[in-house]
């Protein structure tokens, strides 16, 4: 799940009147059975998680990771009897990148090893590197200027001003049914006004400061940058340190430290005793291919006049570097991939072509769906529709990390509300409950939501998405729930289903206008 | 502190009657009052601990840096006036160790490092070394023969059997009232039967299988051993690896490895997928001075009379070499000398004499406060007292972590308990009211009562001593609690001087038999 996109979205929930009423469609209660029992009894949800992750590793845009894993994902697949599968470009992505070695301690005023990993996209050092640790002060240009020519080979950092605090609340939790409630409401208009000129402006001059701190720590031969977004007890939250753009601008090695190690440099630098640390990072580009792929299979449908019709679901597959990326999203992937296979094993026979879709480049701007979206059914920026976007029905999306399902978010699409309620009937013994019309973002529904074709995620338990796993170096097999996974791998695959054997394809929202004319 | 003797002092709460009434001694409210408000609004807490972790590193016994913190803790505690300061022997220890470099990364099925820490005692690998890791599942002697002939070089580890699981509980915690009304309360008598004769066989065929399982894996040359006690999100815990006495028995290197990195090299290899590291750990032994020492230093008494007389506080300043040991026990050290200081700043001339002692050697086994104990006042096997004993008045203890103070354990003294239960008064509203006739172990206040002398811990709020921070890598100064450990000053610099200055010496329990004596 992409993090910036989630605070995009934040304030745009959609307020929504009560949900019109529709014909009831029943559901074959012998159907759902079987799927239930297949997925909560046969389940393979954590082997699949455990190829991704453990045997895969990390997965990176553009890494040698992911293509394994795409590969790997893809034969899965086949191997279960799905067709048309294939590792499809969605684009062009840029250079990958992957971590070849990693290493980080303090060497004064003593020893101790650091746990810490380089940024995505940052180049690694000269071999092992020895070197004094700089805290830099700076909130303007002026500050910044006194510490020219102090830098030649030092290692900066800035001061940390967020010390770790120790919680007295749990890391993991589930939504209380208070909660699930006040979720399904109509939403109250935000009260919060909107950005003033100040707030944007003090932005701005941070952003520039910040871009001026980097231009010059490189100029002045600084040797790297640590740097840290929080995370405490060893736990700490990676990005990228660079573009994975193919004619990116050079930037100095950049590791991204653990709270704990990070906030003793600065008291340290701070009280005036210096510190002195041992780094050696190795880090390799990858610019033979620049495309970026998603892996696509079918199950094809039975029915003579349906069959051309589409039901898609899908999760993304890339991750982040410093771990496994488990719960981002290998969970989605495997809870997916386990929502095929239930219905290839059960032999459902499908009236519509199920598709299922692992994408790529999702974390850099869930490129993969947007690639795949507008070659196939339209792009947003003009909205001509391609012949496919009238066969597609719905697209259903998991990436809200390892917690089961309570419900579904509508994206405001009031007409598929009473359809979802009654699908999730049958596991209302499972937790999943919830309809909301509000919107969710962050995630690979929204490519297909931005050209008017229905696109959901669903509603997930947190668990310890936020504290411990979403882009963390802690995003490990662990951290997976399978009593969650199969859960939700059950509730898709009925979904799903239900989506590809109905009468119609699902209720669609008004079409979009084109972003290039919006004003 | 040391957890096998909290372990083993587990079972043997005793049960005791409601507190003996005894004549209230009221205090001095003015003088009450300039304590709290010297450590309350001028503590110097905080930067005590600061040059106890940050600035002076573990302080594993034996270590340089357990020698630093020495010398630094001398020269602070003569800063501020004390006197008779000294390092002083309490025996012979063994030899020191620490840490040069420890660097360990999975490299196949793909590169990520690892977050791991060489065991206390174990020897350095010969330079960076690439190895296979081989999974040892061995129940008997039989299990583990097919081994023979295939370690070679290889790095070996047990099967994970414990996976880690998601917590909806908080790590940190502190006591309710109805917890402290409970340990308030007499102690029931164990329902839990001894331990079984079949019991103690399995265990001593464990410790058997493991016992040859080391001199296996030493005698098939293999290159290291990975092994893990648990902890999760990149803590773990750590312990020793090989004996620190001078004569002790080679073994091989050994990590102590998170637990998220060992459990996915037992899940890979089980799987039956190669798994290949590189290591580096380079360890060092000091041998050069046997010795353990203490560091002790007095505020002289003031009374012509009771001044031959001590009151004694303290706490170990030896930690474990993962991390720098702030809960166990900068925490314990910071607040007795802040104690100090804060009588010392406000001038109060004790009558008695105060002494504050910094042992060293708890962990290995509460070595520094035996060895003083034995050679100053008696030795717990002949309890032959010597001058001394008859002087000394009370030793109080902090090791429990940076928990502020909640109350004081008697150790079955009921003599006490009103008294306590009245100094305890004037600091009700910072949370300490309980006196609990309750033993607590694990620490150094068992080797004063160990020979008849009033001991005491006092109960601290537990905060996340046994999630987060005991023996583990994350025990560092973002986990203390300013403010607790302020309030735990205070209340200790009143126990001290309200010992000091009333007429008599506490009142002791029965002295215990010569160890030598029992059956």
């Amino acid at each position: 799940m992409n993090k910036a996109f989630t605070l995009l979205l934040g304030a745009a929930f959609l307020a929504m009147p009560a949900f019109a009423q529709q014909q009831a469609e029943p559901l074959d209660a012998a159907i759902v059975e079987k799927i239930r029992k297949e997925g909560l009894e046969n389940s393979q949800v954590m082997e699949l998680a455990f190829y991704l992750t453990d045997v895969n590793g990390p997965r990176l845009s553009g890494s040698t990771g992911l293509a394994k894993a795409n590969q790997w994902t893809k034969d899965k697949l086949v191997s279960w009897g799905l067709t048309n599968a294939k590792i499809d470009p969605w684009g062009t992505f840029g250079k990958g990148w992957e971590v070849e070695k990693s290493y980080l301690a303090l060497t004064k005023p003593y020893y101790q090893p650091m746990i810490a990993s380089p940024k995505a996209w940052t180049p690694g050092t000269n071999g092992l590197v020895k070197g004094d640790v700089v805290l830099v002060k700076a909130s303007t240009e002026e500050d910044l200027a006194q510490y020219a020519g102090k830098l030649k080979g030092k290692i900066v950092m800035m001061e940390v001003t967020n010390p770790i605090k120790t919680k007295f609340e749990a890391d993991a939790n589930r939504y209380t049914d208070e909660q699930l409630q006040k979720l399904a409401a109509p939403v109250q208009p935000s009260t919060r006004g909107p950005i003033s000129e100040e707030q944007m402006a003090a932005y701005r001059a941070r952003r520039a400061l910040a871009q001026k701190m980097t231009e010059m720590f490189k100029n002045e031969g600084a040797a790297a940058v640590f740097s840290g977004r929080g995370g405490s007890h060893g736990t700490f939250f990676t990005s990228n340190g660079a573009s994975y753009a193919s004619d990116a601008q050079p930037v100095l090695p950049e590791f991204e430290v653990a709270m704990e190690d990070l906030a003793r440099m600065s008291r340290l630098l701070k009280a005036g005793i210096p510190v002195q640390v041992e780094m050696e990072s190795k880090t390799r580009f990858l610019t033979e291919d620049p495309q970026g792929y998603n892996v696509i299979a079918e199950i094809p449908g039975t029915d003579k006049k349906l069959k051309a019709e589409v039901v898609m679901l899908g999760g993304h597959i890339d991750s982040w570097h410093a771990a496994t990326g488990a719960t981002d999203n290998a969970a989605g992937v495997a809870v997916m991939m386990e929502a095929v296979r239930i219905i290839k094993a059960l032999n459902l026979k499908p009236k519509r072509t199920i598709r299922i879709a692992l994408w790529g480049g999702e974390e850099q701007g869930l490129f993969g769906s947007r690639g795949y979206v507008k070659k196939t059914f339209a792009d947003p920026q003009d909205m001509k529709l391609l012949p496919e976007h009238g066969k597609v029905s719905a697209y259903y999306n998991l990436d809200n990390g390892t917690g089961k399902i309570r419900g579904i978010y509508t994206q405001g699409n009031e007409a598929v509300a009473p359809l979802f309620q009654e699908w999730l009937k049958p596991f209302h013994d499972l937790g999943a409950t919830t309809v909301t019309t509000r919107n969710t973002g962050g995630t690979d529904h929204q490519s297909f939501d931005a050209v008017g074709i229905p696109g959901f995620q669903f509603i997930q338990d947190e668990i310890d998405y936020d504290t411990r796993t979403h882009h963390t170096n802690m995003d490990t097999y662990d951290r997976l729930q399978a009593d969650d996974l199969k859960q939700a791998a059950v509730i898709v695959a009925n979904f799903v289903y239900q989506s590809a054997n109905r009468k119609d394809k699902l209720p669609r929202k008004e079409l979009p206008k084109p972003r290039a004319a919006r004003s």
